[in-house]
């Protein structure tokens, strides 16, 4: 491990800089995304016209008005795991409030078990393509990541995660997304997950289960969650910023209750509370009864963009012979979540085509390398496309114009190589 | 660097978890001084009747009002920034927006500057008493750390800084609270700033100047922020708890331009953002032009509790001979903050008191060693008062109590030794 020294001109001072501290590409992303006339499928936002925003203003004036004690620290809010409770039980989950461990979003409850669980130099075990919200925290952390396969079709190899500890590793602990998986779109299903918390419990590994898009399913019935097949060994990670209010940070881990203790000290010291306002606010907000109806207008709302995309994809990129799939570019069909995982053929780097497609096209995208869990050139040409927070006369021109631009990026390359 | 487990009976499988994790004390200070009936002294909070509940909730209608963007994920709010280069213009410091970054809450502030400035081993300089959300922070993350004498009557010991810096001691930072002191009380003269951010210049040593207080001055002029005599070595930390709204969990801290960028990292692999909601309330709050008036109503109804607490002791710990000093109890008295630091003999031990001052005499306060940097018995026979959230009345009955509880407790001790 070693200092990292900021250069700066003779006369600036240098300051010492603990080392592992690395730039976080998607807030560059957000940046560059958002200008006007871009069509952007980058971040994994919900859509914004879909936020209750009437609702929870009637909320926040309940919550307000005239009650200093709303403005106040607080203890965690009781009333809200009471409601985080009701919601794990639409994802399969029996649990009681003992085990709910309020968060700054979901990335602090990544954050805290990790520094819960991790010591410098442990091992992890990740997808080798994952989010790398969990991957930049792991590397800050100084733990060594191992890598399993992955694929958009059939998700995470848990048969190589058998044989990893059949072989006598024993990973500090598993991540996975197995509902609407981000980046791939890959929603795992029951027999796959009874595996997982089998090996889980077998070899006494925690699994950190990610379930930020398991109430965005597609489909009549979606999978239970990892954590409804063991309530020692998988943690649940939850999170209210894809499903009602991005801008509250407020997140949820289920724990066993012996956790609780150790968390709520790295909870006391990374910031003290999770705002107690806007812990307030959503339990307002969920007393009122329109959760389940909003629920079904975002997943109608988001089964229509994820329509919208495939056909645009399969409009722009046609099989070959009557349906076979296209020859350069291959997409995922996501059940659940924001996102459609499309790979292309090797000459494509997906970071170069972003800047092309950004300033040539005024499309935005995540190229895939952001998700590579450990580096190197997975995912280099791959990209994601979130899909909840565009129309979908947009979805269909935002398409359209990365067609073109992925036309116009191919002959190059083709001269370069 | 041990691995501690959890045991639990037989059938129940143990967790490993990293070490480094510490109980909160505080938190379960809260919950026992939140008991009914108790007049608490234990936990620094601004008074809940004077936060300003109906102008935030006019804010709150404001930033809700139908706008699904105030629940939408968003940049750090460049509004909220100006004000905050306003609010430490009232502190004497001159800065940019570019030089702001908001944190969730101070105590984040604390986490991010320590993450980003200490690897695990290195030397931290301290007070020998102080805040423990930072020594908190600092155990956990593995610092050495080194104190320096400090005193409720003079503050830190800024001699015994230069001699350890002059004798080679090179600390990642030295951490301190120069106005309003938590859990002393003491603010430091002017003479003592430019000391202090002089030797942070000379040995290129970052200060982290806690000023969380700092708005919170009952003299007419208040000294200026450690940040005004040097920008580059004096990094500052801020807070909208104490002053304004400790359940949005909004901070700041002002850093060169050149750290940004590592704590924009940290921060996004900590909880993604501040909350957005919470930094667009509070900018419409401080755009209503309400603040100068509800802080100089918090000013001098803290200054009358300060005079209140002061008077109550006076009172029940008169001294022996016409004004010479109490022979068992001392306390500080503090022109700015919320704390005045009760040291008694040597024989006190203020845990054992609190518990039973809670139980026989329904009062509560800090005890000392809460607040001791490197443990040990640096505080054990002293503790806080917190007296911002107590009104007069209450503070004279509770300083009664807690006078009764101290004379119950002596002859116990005498008794023991």
């Amino acid at each position: 491990m070693t200092r990292l020294a900021v250069h700066r001109s003779p006369a600036s001072p240098r300051y010492r800089l603990a080392a592992g501290v690395e730039r976080a590409p998607l807030r560059d992303l957000l940046a560059r995304a958002a200008r006007p006339g871009v069509i952007s499928f980058a971040v994994g936002m919900p859509a914004q016209e879909l936020l209750p925003a009437a609702a929870m203003a009637r909320a926040a004036a309940e919550v307000c008005a005239g009650d200093p004690r709303a403005l106040q620290y607080g203890l965690p809010s009781a009333r809200l795991k009471s409601h985080v409770v009701d919601l794990m039980a639409r994802r399969g989950v029996d649990c009681r409030q003992e085990q709910v461990f309020l968060t700054t979003g979901a990335q602090q409850g990544m954050d805290l078990l990790a520094r819960l669980l991790v010591r410098r130099g442990d091992e992890v075990l990740l997808e080798e393509t994952i989010y790398d919200g969990m991957s930049l925290v792991l590397r800050q952390r100084g733990a060594r990541i191992l890598t399993v396969p992955t694929s958009s079709v059939e998700g995470i190899d848990v048969e190589a995660v058998a044989r990893a500890l059949a072989a006598g590793a024993r990973p500090a602990f598993l991540y996975v997304v197995p509902a609407g998986h981000n980046p791939l779109g890959v929603t795992l299903g029951v027999e796959v997950r009874r595996r997982l918390a089998a090996l889980a419990r077998r070899y006494e590994v925690p699994v950190l289960e990610d379930d930020a898009y398991g109430l965005l399913s597609y489909r009549e019935s979606a999978a239970p969650a990892l954590r409804s097949f063991d309530e020692r060994w998988v943690f649940y990670l939850g999170s209210f910023s894809k499903i009602l209010a991005p801008a509250l940070r407020v997140g949820w881990i289920v724990v066993p209750e012996e956790l609780q203790a150790p968390l709520t000290a790295l909870k006391h010291l990374s910031d003290l509370d999770t705002a107690t306002y806007g812990q307030r606010l959503l339990a307002a907000y969920l007393d009122g009864g329109d959760f389940s109806a909003h629920l079904e207008r975002a997943r109608s709302a988001y089964r229509e963009r994820r329509d919208a995309m495939l056909a645009a994809l399969e409009k722009h990129f046609p099989g070959d012979d009557g349906g076979l799939r296209h020859p350069v570019v291959r997409w995922s069909h996501p059940t659940c979540g924001m996102y459609v995982w499309l790979e292309m053929t090797s000459e494509v780097d997906s970071t170069l085509l972003l800047g092309e497609a950004i300033e040539r096209e005024s499309v935005a995208f995540s190229p895939g390398q952001v998700f590579a869990a450990a580096g190197g050139s997975a995912g280099w040409h791959a990209l994601r496309l979130a899909f909840a927070d565009a129309r979908p006369d947009a979805i269909a021109e935002g398409v359209a114009r990365l067609a073109r631009a992925l036309e116009a990026h191919r002959p190059a390359l083709s001269l370069a190589s």
